[in-house]
């Protein structure tokens, strides 16, 4: 294997094909925990379709292995190639073709931030739901490889939900037009399904093909506070098993609302926890309605107290407290690991005592927040001090078996990349994942694209 | 090949293994056009998931074909067997193992009857939401084989958005524990999506999990009618665009309102088209508030009337009117073919003036009911002599060459089957279909689960 550098400036140009270390650094790294930094081969960037096709055909008819990388705000290493890969930067194929409101459609291009598609399919009265919260600077066709989700997934879905369809090339070089164009569609199996999530280890899209809703007439939304850590865990069982479906069930406890306060000044009350709520509906104030409904609903829990959202300011406001949540985890105790895992509903409760347990106060502490509408929580481990980072690396090991134990799952919405490769096996069998492996042959027979992520085949 | 008749003898007992011609006979056919009717080899009996895996592992072991049978309501053939294969009746596997609502989950035995998994849902505050017109009979087993759906998936999707995983047996015998237990989850491959849908040429399901929802607070209903036939199916459109996200919008065209009429005696308005609109939402009153806003903004759309439900008995008697089309096109000029078909959102009315140009009358007229909001329509080729049925096949063909020229599916809800096998060409490429065959042998490597269906291999 030599590397093509030649060929690939011939269709990108000598400027787009990186070949020094300085100019490949930026694609070393994801936004997972920095332990797996390494450094591709080459970084080639591509500005249209065809130098995409290219560039991918080229590297498989010469059995090199390629990654397409965006914007590498990927949390499991995904995005991050072994050095003997080409990383193929899609950022710069960033149109978004069509907001299409007579089909209900978004045609774009994989490196379209999804922000950009937000607005785009809001200015025309329409609404793509998935809400990570990276989506100011994430890109679709990242979104669409690693499934990604949001705190709206209880009402709203993943990325899964919203890809119809779109083009993308196989392993053997092969083009596919995958999927359809329409809500339903039984043709064949579902290869939207199986392509979305996949980690870019079947396919690389080259156009993607999205479905759009309408954009709610009315959003409202509330934060309500409770007086112990597991009330707020409670209510989401409770609020669902009421006839009650909002669109987001936003779990905080008592360390991470103090992270908050401190990193912020916060002006969300202090508490030992608090759940956010937000609901939308297709008619002027169905949504304020919702949100009272919901908050008698929650009386007999005894909230201690709540705030109502209702303007755009307000709303605003309190989701830009939620964003920062990550970060003041971060500063809190000045280290932290952090896991993104998921269990049934009703074992939320038992998965708080579990974690809680683990943490050695007062130099290595547990908060959690996260999506808790889906048993989704994202497990913070702070700890003041760099030799706790082993200490904090066993925790997330054990919470992740206590995660299996429970009927969770170790990888909820970010994947399982590089990262929790090695956790494959205590949530999957030996069968389920060779027949993975089969169906990574039967895409990429010669194990080219994005090898090495998930597992190894 | 010989007919393992004794070793399935021991695993059921001599009752349950059916040899004889007339005994076979009930799973000769399904609900398609009557023309793929064949006698499998044998049918046998299960009524433990213990005998399910027995029977399917002898089968296998055995290298014999099989195919999993419940309910035989499917619209495609899926269900039926060729005369080498042994089909392995699974309607007496209909335990609802479990009812979480800690979890929001179902646990259930592949012949569960649709409509029994419904109500103990809802007598539990819970709601599952798919709901073909065969809830009343089809099972949970077939619907997930088929990814069955119906008019609440604009709101709510199909089955696959509720299977979250099960157990299930693959073409090697190996038993397989795929999904997960929330609804989120991103570990590997989406494997219960692929099975969801595969129409059993996959594995066998031996145990389903399902997801559930809060049941909504309150529903309420309305039917719309239009002086001319395109108006409802622009209205489809136009709702969307202006922030409503009804449960259902079901399009009714003038001769199906009169072929329904003249067998029900309806208390349906006549008209040229009619939509009947359904919403539902999680507080008291929010359902009724929806519908009356639907209606203003229906206004510059000029319909001619409207009927509302609100109680109970109103629902039903609406949801019972539309129940009935579909016999009462079988009826209205004595002969009929049907096509599931779907077409992006804003070429339906293309797609009904193109459809209605290729009717002949007064012999042989075209109307289309169906789930206008997830643009699938029901087309419904009636004709007044069995003479005609080579006309209405041939309009059946030229219909799917118009759909697929609108970008739409030849199967929105209703499988490929061996109904539609021939047509997969005219909607997939070679590669596509190739990549689905090299699925195939990933978890059926010597072809032995339901044989011939969707594709050859």
């Amino acid at each position: 294997m030599t590397m093509p550098v030649l060929e690939l400036q011939k269709i990108v140009g000598v400027e787009h094909v990186l070949i020094n270390d300085s100019d490949k650094d930026y694609a070393s790294l994801d936004r997972s925990n920095g332990l797996l930094k390494s450094l591709p081969l080459l970084v080639v960037r591509v500005f249209s379709q065809t130098e995409l096709i290219d560039c991918v055909r080229l590297c498989l008819s010469r059995k090199n292995p390629l990654l397409i990388r965006a914007a590498g705000t990927g949390k499991s290493g995904g995005a991050i190639a072994s050095p003997t890969t080409i990383v193929i930067d899609v950022t710069g194929l960033n149109r978004i073709i069509s907001i299409d409101t007579d089909n209900l459609l978004a045609v774009v291009e994989p490196g379209v931030i999804l922000a950009h598609l937000k607005n785009a399919a809001m200015h025309q009265g329409l609404f793509y739901p998935p809400d990570p919260a990276s989506q100011d600077y994430c890109t679709i066709g990242g979104n669409v490889a690693e499934n990604a989700a949001g705190p709206s997934t209880i009402k709203y879905g993943t990325t899964r939900d919203y890809l119809l369809g779109g083009t993308a090339i196989i392993g053997t070089g092969e083009m596919i037009d995958f999927g359809k164009q329409t809500p339903k569609g039984v043709c064949g199996f579902d290869i939207a399904s199986l392509l979305c999530g996949s980690e870019g280890t079947l396919a690389v899209f080259t156009k993607l093909t999205l479905r759009l809703l309408p954009y709610p007439k009315s959003i409202a939304a509330c934060i309500v506070y409770f007086n112990d850590e597991e009330s707020a865990l409670y209510a989401v069982n409770y609020l669902q098993n009421r006839g009650h479906r909002p669109k987001t069930l936003e779990y905080i406890d008592a360390i991470c609302l103090k992270a908050l306060e401190k990193h912020s000044k916060t002006t969300l009350a202090t508490a030992q926890s608090a759940l956010m709520i937000e609901c939308d509906a297709g008619f002027d104030d169905g949504a304020r309605q919702e949100i009272d409904a919901i908050l008698h609903t929650l009386t007999p829990l005894s909230p201690t107290s709540y705030t109502k959202a209702t303007t755009k300011a307000e709303l605003k406001k309190l989701w830009h407290e939620r964003s920062l949540l990550s970060e003041a985890c971060t500063h809190y105790m000045g280290y932290k690991l952090s896991e993104d895992i998921a269990v049934p509903l009703g074992k939320l409760v038992m998965l708080m005592r579990a974690v809680k347990e683990m943490s050695k106060p007062p130099h290595l502490m547990v908060g959690l927040f996260g999506h808790a509408g889906d048993g989704n929580l994202h497990v913070q481990i702070m700890f003041d001090k760099a030799e706790l980072a082993a200490a904090a690396q066993e925790l997330c090991h054990e919470l992740l078996i206590v995660v299996v134990r429970l009927g969770g799952t170790i990888a909820a919405e970010h994947g399982i990349g590089l990262k929790k490769k090695a956790y494959l096996p205590l949530e999957q069998s030996a069968t389920l994942i060779d027949v993975q492996k089969r169906i990574k042959k039967a895409f990429d027979p010669h194990n080219l694209l994005n090898p090495g992520k998930i597992f190894d085949v």
